[in-house]
Order: structure tokens, then C-alpha cells, then sequence
């Protein structure tokens, strides 16, 4: 059974839309990737940290899913990490309301030493630098390492970030971020320059519009299923990055062909996560609802037409 | 053979864009679609008026793609409809510099008599009740009544467009305009309502991000091929009806699962339509590049996942 490592925030998480807002709720990448990876059989791990201020339960929540969770760090008398934001009506732009970094801010993460010959690395959003750590400790050199960023990271540690590039095999970004890193309108050409700084595949997520995959001359594009509504977009991202780095896991087939299942995975898990408010959807989501969804995208863009 | 009634304007076009502007070129809604349905083995016949300022040759370049142009009518000391606009720099929105109707504004389409049993009938963007006066001279209900419209009618006659909707089967609309005309923010909600609206088959068109199919309960969304760089939008969603309106013609098979194959085939002409400045790309386009590229748009979006 192939291995995962998820590196990312374990998190506190207030948030307003247009349905409603949170108290502080359970949040961050990493929850959010293992909720997704949890889908797989697989070995998967969790590296974070938190304060001791983080509910015992919520840490239940990810190991009843067989997340092992010993490579979250609990620091004693420490604060958790605490993000808060608002979305727009449109739902696809938000305001930072308030990030408080607490134990974050000195996160050194620690693989556990069963982790260290994992087939798939999954860094989540981090300083680039914490990302590459990550990497030096790994005993051998993954099969797949998969990196998420963002544009913070692009305006405050670019050369960094470049550096951590260099190092991985698969990058997901969205379609703003890989505009910004690259200074390219079409995401062909993009992506394509994404490509000569390191990773053999790009992933960019477009929201409601989907996501793209890149390698090499290749294009593959899968859509979003189009909901009713977008209750609340936190997580969707992480939730396609978990579905995509725990399917390639558990087939353990890197090819391109695989990639595009691993593709549509990710965004039938996400297209879960938008439904309720942070992790309340991907909490109890059983297999019949996952494969019944994956049916609706099968239908919703294959099509049968003769080609001589 | 089936018949094809393609009804649109015939125009000069000068168009701006940050690659560059032309002068007056050829345009029109019947002129991207004629130019894409003649990749059809289909007898088509274009419904339009112009000046006697318009150029014979433009007329010769639609009858030598098998376009009947015996429907267009020359207006003697008449002056052919001029639209100019000028594209933003993300080429998704546009300022229309210079409209002058000229001839259009007593356009009263007549259906040549060979075609009033045409079985599919293309409504090209124009004044509602234009639109349903041809409808009124058919012999017999069409197999497929298609509607193309925007914005404009909605704003200025909203009630012949609702009227007109009423009594035809497919409508293309972008997403704005989809929201505009429902009130709704959701595409598949907005679909909903238009189909309560009379058309039993929406198709939302969304430009780079692809297009959507609905009926009933059921979805279908292709998205755009992703280009280097999208030179001139201008005539893309009539190349796209016209691709659409042309295999539903040829196949006479108007079941949803056909309709995806319709979908696609507009897709690619599209795809073509937008790589030069008007109707550049689309008069020489040949059929071995459109096979070609529905090649690359199976590659785009097929996956092969096995579901139990």
C-alpha cells in the first residue's frame, strides 16, 4: 500500500458568505487534503502543528478517517492557527479578515521515520521554505512530489518559491497565480513556462470553470459540475489537491493518462467540500455518494463521436 | 439531404483589437454561421439584406461553400449594416464603437420557398420579432428551431424576446446574459428557468471557459480548447452555432446524446474562428484541420476511469 505525506496548516477557520458565517472552525490545507486522501486506500499522514487550544476531537476526526495524525505537533500553552475571511457575492473573491499565525510561525514539520520512503509527497500551502524541508528529509526520492502555492508567496518569497519549484514533479495553482508567477495572459503559454522552471506537470485551477492539466504538449481540461449553489469555496482547492495526491497514490501509476483520473477525482471530492460551510460535507461523505458523483461527470463530459 | 435556414446579418465588421484593426471587413452572425455549417453535407440557404455597397465577391465566397444566397437581399442605393468595436485588453469584453443598421433597419427576412420545410431553422441574432416573422413563413413546424440573442433585446424588448422564446427549441445566450434574463447567479438554476421559459435545450456559452448543454435533469459542458492566444473573439459564438446548427442538420438526429456531439463540433469551429481577424481563419478552413482538432478535443476531455 502506497504512502502519502500531507504537509499543511491544521487550523482554526471564521468565515462569512453570503449564506451565513462560523465560530472558529476545524480548517486548514492539510485537513482538508487528508479529508479528501482519507477516500483512497492508502497510508496517509498528516504533518502540522498546533497550540494545545485544538480540540482533541478534531484530531479523532482525521484518525478515525486513518490519517495518522503523530506528525502533528501539539504545542504546549500555544495558540492555533487562525484564518478568517469574507466572500464576495460572486463567490469566487474573498477579504482576509484576520490571520494569526501563532504556533505556525516557527513550524519546522518532522516526517515521521515510517513516512520517510513515501511514494507521493503532498506540500500544501506554506512558506516555500518549510515546503523544501519537507523534501530534504525524505530518505528516498518520492515518485511524486506535488506542490500548492499561492500568490502571497509570489509577492514575499519569490526566490524561495522558485527554488522549491525546481524540486517537484506536479504544481496546482489557480489561474490568477499562474498569470502573476509568469507574467502570461493565456494559460497555455503559462503553464508551458511553469513547466521550464521544474515541475513535468501543472495543474490550474480555475474554480468554477474547472481545472487544467499540462505536460509536456499535452492539455487535459475537466470542468466543474455546475452547482445550484457554492455554499462556501474554503477548502475546495485543498479538497481537489487530497483527491488528485490520494488517487495517483493508491494506483501508483504516474502517467499522464492516470493523471486526468486523478484529475477528475479532485474535483468530484471538491465539488463536495462547496456545499457546506469548511470540513462539514467532506466529514461524513460515504463511497456511494463519491462513485454516484463520479458517474454525473462521466456523463457530463464524455461525449461518443465517430472519428475515421 | 436535410435543409438548413440561416438567418442573420450579412455585414461589414472593423474591429479592434490589441493585436491590431482592420478596416471594414466582412461580418455578420449569417456569415460565421453559413461559413461554419458548410462543413456540413447540408443544403443551407442564408436569410439576410444588405447595400449595394456590398461587395459581390463576399456573396461568391458563401455560394462557393454551398451557402444559397438567393435569400439575401440587395438593397439598390441601400448601405450594408456596419458594426466597429474595439476589445479590451483580456478580450473577454468589448466597447462597440459604431452601429449603423442602414439596410437592417427594415429588415423583413423572406424564406426562400425551397426552404420553408427546412427541417433545422438558426435564428441569428436579431430584433425578436424578426426573429419569430420567420418562423411564421415556415410550411411546417421545424425538427429544430435554434435562437441565438443578447443583451440588447433584453433591455430593449424584453417581451417580443420572451415571445419569440416561447416557440423555439434550443437557445445559445452567454452567462451574462443567461443571469440577465433570469435573475439568477447559478447556471444550472438560470438553465432551469429558461427552460420553463418554452426551449427544452439551453446551452450556456461561457467563451474561454467552454459552453454548457442542459435539458431536463441532465448536463453536458465542453470546454474551450486551450489557444496560445485568442487574436479576435468576433463571430465565435455564431461560428460556434453555426458548427452546432450544421451537424444537427447533417446527423437528423436531435437526441440529447447527439446534441453533446453538436456541442463539440461548434467547440472546435470556434476554436478556429478566434486565431485570426474576422472571418480570416474560417474561409479556408479545411475539413482535414477540423478533424484534427475534434482529435485534440477528445484527448482534452476523455478519461477512461472504470466505475463498478
Amino acid at each position: 500500500m502506497s504512502k502519502l505525506v500531507i504537509v499543511g496548516t491544521v487550523a482554526f477557520d471564521a468565515i462569512e458568505t453570503p449564506f451565513g458565517k462560523t465560530d472558529k472552525i476545524l480548517g486548514g490545507a492539510a485537513t482538508f487534503i487528508g479529508l479528501a486522501a482519507s477516500h483512497f486506500d492508502i497510508n496517509a499522514a498528516a504533518v502540522s502543528i498546533v497550540g494545545d487550544d485544538f480540540p482533541q476531537e478534531y484530531l479523532d476526526l482525521l484518525s478515525e478517517r486513518h490519517i495518522d495524525t503523530t506528525g502533528i505537533e501539539i504545542i504546549e500553552n500555544g495558540k492555533t492557527f487562525f484564518w478568517s475571511g469574507r466572500y464576495h457575492n460572486d463567490m469566487n473573491t474573498r477579504d482576509t479578515l484576520v490571520t494569526e499565525l501563532n504556533t505556525l510561525a516557527d513550524f519546522k514539520p518532522v516526517v515521521p521515520e515510517d513516512y520517510k520512503d513515501a511514494e507521493v509527497v503532498m506540500l500544501g500551502n506554506l512558506h516555500p521554505i518549510v515546503q523544501s524541508s519537507v523534501l530534504d528529509q525524505m530518505s528516498k526520492k518520492p515518485k511524486l512530489a506535488i506542490l500548492d502555492t499561492m500568490n502571497y508567496w509570489m509577492d514575499c518569497a519569490l526566490d524561495d518559491l522558485i527554488n522549491v519549484i525546481k524540486r517537484i514533479d506536479v504544481i496546482t495553482i489557480n489561474d490568477e497565480e499562474a498569470r502573476q508567477l509568469t507574467g502570461e495572459y493565456s494559460l497555455l503559454v503559462a503553464a508551458k513556462k511553469i513547466q521550464e522552471m521544474g515541475p513535468q506537470y501543472v495543474v490550474i485551477k480555475k474554480g468554477e470553470h474547472g481545472a487544467l492539466l499540462f505536460h509536456e504538449d499535452q492539455v487535459f481540461y475537466a470542468p466543474a459540475l455546475p452547482l445550484k449553489e457554492v455554499f462556501d469555496p474554503t477548502g475546495a482547492g485543498d479538497t481537489f489537491a487530497g483527491g488528485f495526491a490520494g488517487y495517483l497514490a493508491k494506483t501508483n501509476d504516474y502517467s499522464f493518462e492516470n493523471m486526468k483520473n486523478a484529475v477528475i477525482y479532485g474535483s468530484t471530492l471538491a465539488s463536495f467540500c462547496v456545499e457546506k460551510f469548511g470540513t462539514e460535507r467532506m466529514q461524513n461523505l460515504t463511497s456511494e455518494e463519491v462513485h454516484k458523483r463520479l458517474l454525473q461527470f462521466k456523463q457530463l463530459t464524455q461525449f461518443d463521436i465517430e472519428l475515421g
